[in-house]
Order: C-alpha cells, then structure tokens, then sequence
C-alpha cells in the first residue's frame, strides 16, 4: 500500500473529506496537524503552489487540491467505490463536486460577509445554490444513491459550516422547510460513525473563530 | 457511439478544448453555435445551474463545464488517450488543469483589467502564475509527454488569449525570454492542423471585443 500521510487542518472543511475517504477505503494514514499561521516546510515543499492543506502524500508523490486527491483516492485503491462506473453518473458527480465548492461553500461565507443591500443578494444567491443541491438528494438515501459516495463527501461539512455562519453572521440559510432532504441527509450524514468522529462541529467553529484564528478556516482547499 | 452535439460559441476559450479533444477521439459531433445574449431554450435547459458554454449532449444527456467534459470525453470513448493511466500522474494532471483555468486564464484577465497601483501586482501575480506552468512544460515535447493530452488542449488557447489580453491591456505578459518553454510549446501546439482549423486569433479576439460585444469573451466555463 505504501506510506500514506494527510497534511491538514482539524478545523478545515476541505481536509475531513479526505480523511473520510480513506477511512470509506481502509486505508492506514498518518494524520499531520498544519499550523497554518506557521506551515511546515512539508507542507510548503509538497503543495509549493498554493501553499494550503490538505496535502496527501503517497510513498513520498504529494498530491494537493481536495477534489484532486479524492479522484486519486479512488483511483489508487480498490474496494469501497467513491465514483459510479458509468462515465455520466461520473460527469455528474464531478460537476456537483465542484458547485458545492465554487457556489455553495464560496456563496455561504459571502453570504456572512455581506453588509447593507449585499446582504439579501447574497442570501438569496446562496439559498438559490443550496436549492440546486436539494434537488440533487430529493428521495435519495445519499447522493451517491444507496451508498455514500464522493458528493456526499464533498458536500459533508456544508452543513456544519452553515450553521455557524448563521450564528457568526445573525443569518438563516438552510432553513429545515426550504431544505428538507437536504436537512434529513445532513443530519442522516453527520451520525455515521467514520464521519462524526472526524467533523469540525458548530461550536468549534465558533470557539476557534471568536479567539480571532479565523486564518484556518478558509484556507484549505 | 449516439448522437453528439456540442452547444458552444466560437471564440470561447473554453468551447475549443472540448471540439480539440473530440476530434483527437475521432467522434463525429454537431456543433451548435450560441448566441450568448440570446441563449437557445437549448442551452438553457441543457445547463440550468451555469447557463454558460460549452455543454455536451451525448445521446439526449447533457454534460457542462470544460473540465468536467473533458474527462467524460476521455471515458466514454477510447482510443486516443486524453489522460495517462498511471493515478499519480493523472491526479497531477488534474491539479495543473485546475491551475491553469483559476489562476493563469482569470490571472491574465484580472492584469488587463487592473488600474494604478494594483496593475504591478496584478502583472506579477499572473506572471508568477505561468511560470509554474513554464516548469511543467521544460524539457517536454508536450504537458502530456511525447504526444498531446488533456492538459495541452486546457492550456491550448491561453496564449492567444493572453496576446489579446495584451494588446487590448497595453501590457507584456507571456514574455518569450522569460518563459521560452511555454512559448516553443506554444507555436508548435497551434500549427497542429487539428488545432489551428479551430482557434480564436488574437485578430478575431480583438474584432469581437472593439465591436463591443466583448460577453462572449469570459461566458465560457
């Protein structure tokens, strides 16, 4: 199999879905805690370009990026399948992988930042993007339909992430009536046992941010 | 093989890596052109969440975003291979097409469009940007290797586009002595007759955008 180390931070949203596909694969890794305020010279000489966790570094091959890594992930190692076999389900996958990267998880936090007559644009932008990944899991059990899959690894943390952007922001976006099976996945989701004992929660969210850390957050990737 | 349609606009950097890596598999398709301040109910329909080029319908499924669609294109049709076989090296691949499309074609945009003192840094940034891809390309015939891949067609149309970018700007970017790797490359990739047959110029480029319908330009995806 080979050595496996993650590069990470415990509170980024962008490491734990890696963590969680090797858990998914049983994969044996060494887990390195990132100081993002002081990195490592690991983590500036195996991701030189965007300098940001994770990194998975396999028999010493880095490999930077979260949505890079969970392909290689699936690639490199048999057994629990994170894609479909069929190139469109494929294609679909990957296209939702990067929305909820690009719009939901970007669109949430602008959200929060927004001030004055932003405000109500960005909620609704966000609310907007979050009703395209409700449709997505309507009467399904997880995205990758009967069994978790990489979108539902992708999308993990979202959740989380929301409700304390809510709380830091005095906002409502995933609203449990607008948002039903979006809601009944998340909270179907974080009590699966490889994913609650690896998920930033709300309130560490909360403790990290208000002791003006907030460096970590935003930096994975 | 079914039926395949490609939903694009003819000067979109982002439309002709999709028609480039078609034509490399050797599939017939139809080209549709948009009119992107008009979009077809096609189109609409075909990319609900993005609305944007290009979109490839295969068989009546439509599949959006370039990126996305070029690893379809790679599966569902052999033959020529767009990515090598090996995960490491096919999940480097992904990480510089990724790279290429947030950093050096939105790094050249955001250099033309800069003012005063934020025009240096942006210049510098998005040099700093192509010389990471300068690396990639050092010493290599292609980014693929000995022959074209996925990463060559991604990177196909950022030297046209960035001597548009220039000229419009009034600004060097692709320096040849700064980046003599990148620009060989360059000259050699667009005299391959599958790909200069369907290039913007930077002639056309520039028609398009003094004829101020300069949307299509940055429409793509």
């Amino acid at each position: 199999m080979g050595e496996v180390k993650v590069l990470g931070a415990s509170l980024s949203f962008f490491c734990c879905r890696v963590e969680w596909a090797l858990k998914l694969k049983g994969v044996a890794y060494e887990y390195l805690e990132e100081d993002l305020r002081n990195k490592s010279p690991m983590l500036l000489q195996s991701n030189p370009v965007h300098k940001k966790v994770p990194v998975l570094v396999h028999d010493g091959r880095p490999i930077a990026e979260s949505l890079v890594i969970l392909e290689y992930i699936d690639e490199a190692w048999k057994g629990y399948p994170l894609l479909p076999e069929d190139p469109s389900e494929r294609a679909k996958i990957r296209f939702w992988a990067r929305f909820t990267d690009e719009k939901c998880v970007l669109g949430a936090w602008a959200a929060c930042c927004a001030k004055g007559h932003e405000r109500e644009k960005a909620i609704e932008s966000a609310q907007e993007s979050l009703s395209f990944l409700e449709k997505q899991i309507e009467g399904k059990k997880f995205f990758g339909g009967e069994t978790m899959g990489l979108l539902d690894l992708v999308v993990g943390s979202l959740p989380n992430w929301i409700e304390f952007l809510e709380e830091h922001g005095g906002m409502k976006l995933l609203d449990e009536e607008k948002f039903p099976s979006l809601y009944e996945w998340a909270q179907k989701f974080i009590n699966i046992p490889i994913i609650s004992e690896r998920i930033p929660t709300k309130e560490e969210l909360i403790n990290y941010f208000q002791g003006g850390q907030n460096s970590r957050l935003t930096t994975g990737k």
